[in-house]
């Protein structure tokens, strides 16, 4: 019904999450009246997110260049790391502005309902790290498969290392909220009422 | 918080209608995910809506090219002209299939609100058309700027050409209502029961 090119533009945002027909065609239609500047830089935008993100080759983040600026962080604490499952979770505790220790992303979490493997997550490097570390505090959200890739983890954790503190974020996520979504006051709960969880 | 490439992404998400961070955020991470395939196709569809898309010089319609496919098919009806404020209420008129005739499309409403003025909207090719014209149906949404538009337009048309059948989709299309999310039927009617309007 569009000309080719409109079309083509909807069918690109259809695949954003949560995006359908209408909101697709809305956004496609601000789009044909925006300066040509601004989608310029959309573009451009778009292109430089593939081109130049990578992950952090120390603890998985998303960054620029070969190690995140929290990794290459010289005053933060490099034995205490946090793993979380996604890099947005970062953003949140970093926002809460209390933890000054290092992260590990695992880029997902072990699921058998959606068949994601600890083989497919980066979990053999936090094993790697661990080594030198004192603690590990274990962040996955407070749902079914964050939960299990905790369990998983301080079990895989302490098998390797019997005298390694690990903790899990506890009190304060409500049960089944997502990490990102919780408000700083909770982070900081969690934060503080970590429990420990040894094999 | 956020590499900056990100950041500026999630930035250029946020301009889109009714996006906020949460929701700006949630875009990039994904097209971080997505194929580098996926998204050159969508950078590649924002640069060609904005140097491909035009309008068509006869009626107003986003087209590619001089003349939208609307105006050149030779089997419509070029003497019924309906009056629309935006290109996607064509598609929704067209949808429905029943209209026969030809469009015309304002690019906007008459606002004292925004501050939208007669002059900067496709108004005087609509004039010029209405010439050869049988009948002006007019489209615009049941709102406030609206029916102050059909108003203006009915005179503006009467004065000019006292002939002319100058007709306002009515029942039908509830009010406050937008013109694209009415269903079919409700199109339909609005249709066969357009009332006339004469200055």
């Amino acid at each position: 019904m569009y000309p080719r090119s409109l079309e083509k533009l909807i069918e690109s945002f259809r695949k954003l999450p949560g995006v359908g027909e209408k909101t697709a065609e809305r956004y496609a239609l601000l789009i044909c009246d925006s300066d040509i500047e601004d989608v310029q830089e959309f573009a451009q935008a778009l292109m430089d997110v593939k081109e130049k993100l990578t992950h952090c080759h120390v603890c998985g983040n998303l960054c620029e260049g070969d190690e995140c600026d929290i990794c290459r962080d010289r005053d933060r604490n490099h034995r205490q790391i946090f793993v979380v499952q996604s890099s947005k979770d970062i953003i949140a505790m970093e926002r809460a502005g209390e933890y000054r220790g290092v992260y590990h992303v695992l880029n997902g979490l072990i699921s058998s309902s959606k068949g994601i493997l600890p083989e497919d997550l980066n979990i053999e490097s936090l094993v790697e790290r661990a080594k030198d570390a004192e603690e590990v505090i274990l962040a996955t959200s407070a749902t079914l498969d964050g939960e299990t890739t905790s369990l998983y983890l301080s079990r895989l954790l302490a098998q390797n290392y019997p005298e390694l503190l690990i903790t899990r974020i506890a009190h304060g996520i409500p049960s089944g909220g997502l990490l990102d979504y919780a408000d700083e006051i909770t982070l900081m709960h969690a934060l503080t009422d970590r429990r420990k969880m040894g094999g």
